[in-house]
């Protein structure tokens, strides 16, 4: 999130009970390198929905062949991430709030399209309560995962800190969607991934 | 929330944090007493979000006569309860969901008008995984509140096993803006109200 008329960036990481918990350590780290103001993890409990691989440890994530893959969606994630996160933007007074679906998810899944987000922000303003011109920014909706590995590199993002896999382990499984979609991406670009893999 | 083809009714309670936490056990109750199948509590901490004397005991609940009401918004409070009840609704298959602002609110609560819901109804139709046709009821949103007691009196809705007091206590201080509205409701229909006050 980015403070009005400023360059203060605050970070938000949402505790939503996921078994890829490294991801909050390496978010809260990330943070702190890229010089952000503030960092806050927020709790959010999606395991109370239940029945999804991705927070409750009774269910196998699927392997990225297994065509299952929407096994792993939980409702709303995101609408809940932006909306939990613009009721703390409003409390600070921002405006301008920033995530990272990219184009890879278009197919799977409906809330990273950037329709989506046109539409969310437009509700967002219309039932913020003081502050009405909330921006919900998605700089990487339209690239592929391998572009934005690209930039990333550019900008000397320290991938080695990052965490991808939804299994949560480090060294990360490499057989889940999200490490397959990651390993492809950095193969695109004729990089080794810096991650530990098992 | 009403499943989809069904009689069956779903209810919801949120527990936010509120201090007024008396409103939970009467949601229970009414939601057996009216005969709902299942009654679920979703934990959704706004505390954390900080600053608010609907959830934080540091803060004085304002009187009805200050001018201060509106730092009674928790921000984006209805949004988030409807996202995560919806949420849950998709893993029930369940697509109808029904909460009830009033009319009396529309000048100082933006997220109680239906031009909010309306965009609110799309945003999560657009946002869906599986299911695409929800649909958010507000039957009450162009009512005034001494019209729904009426409409409550008239269906024998057991006024003295609901609570409306922001602070939370039991007999309810009959101080707050929550309180007076709900008196002036009562009296505008020349009915006394049950519920016990101070």
């Amino acid at each position: 999130m980015q403070a009005q008329g400023m360059d203060e960036i605050h970070t938000v990481a949402v505790d939503y009970g996921q078994r890829h918990r490294a991801e909050l350590d390496c978010g809260a780290r990330l943070s702190a390198e890229g010089g952000a103001q503030f960092h806050r993890v927020l709790q959010l409990d999606l395991t109370q929905l239940g029945g999804n691989p991705l927070t409750d440890s009774n269910f196998a994530v699927p392997s990225a062949n297994e065509d299952n893959q929407i096994g792993t969606v939980v409702p709303f994630r995101n609408m809940l991430f932006v909306t939990l996160s613009a009721a703390l933007a409003e409390t600070q007074g921002i405006l301008d709030i920033y995530l990272s679906p990219v184009r890879d998810d278009h197919e799977s899944y409906r809330d990273c399209r950037r329709e989506f987000y046109d539409l969310l922000e437009k509700t967002l303003r219309l039932g913020a309560t003081r502050l009405a011109d909330f921006r919900v920014h998605t700089p990487f909706v339209e690239m592929w995962k391998k572009e934005v590995v690209r930039v990333g590199i550019e900008l000397g993002v320290p991938y080695a800190w990052t965490h991808t896999c939804y299994e949560g382990i480090r060294p990360a499984c490499g057989k889940c969607d999200a490490c397959v979609e990651r390993l492809a991406a950095f193969a695109a670009n004729c990089i080794v991934d810096p991650l530990p893999y098992k």
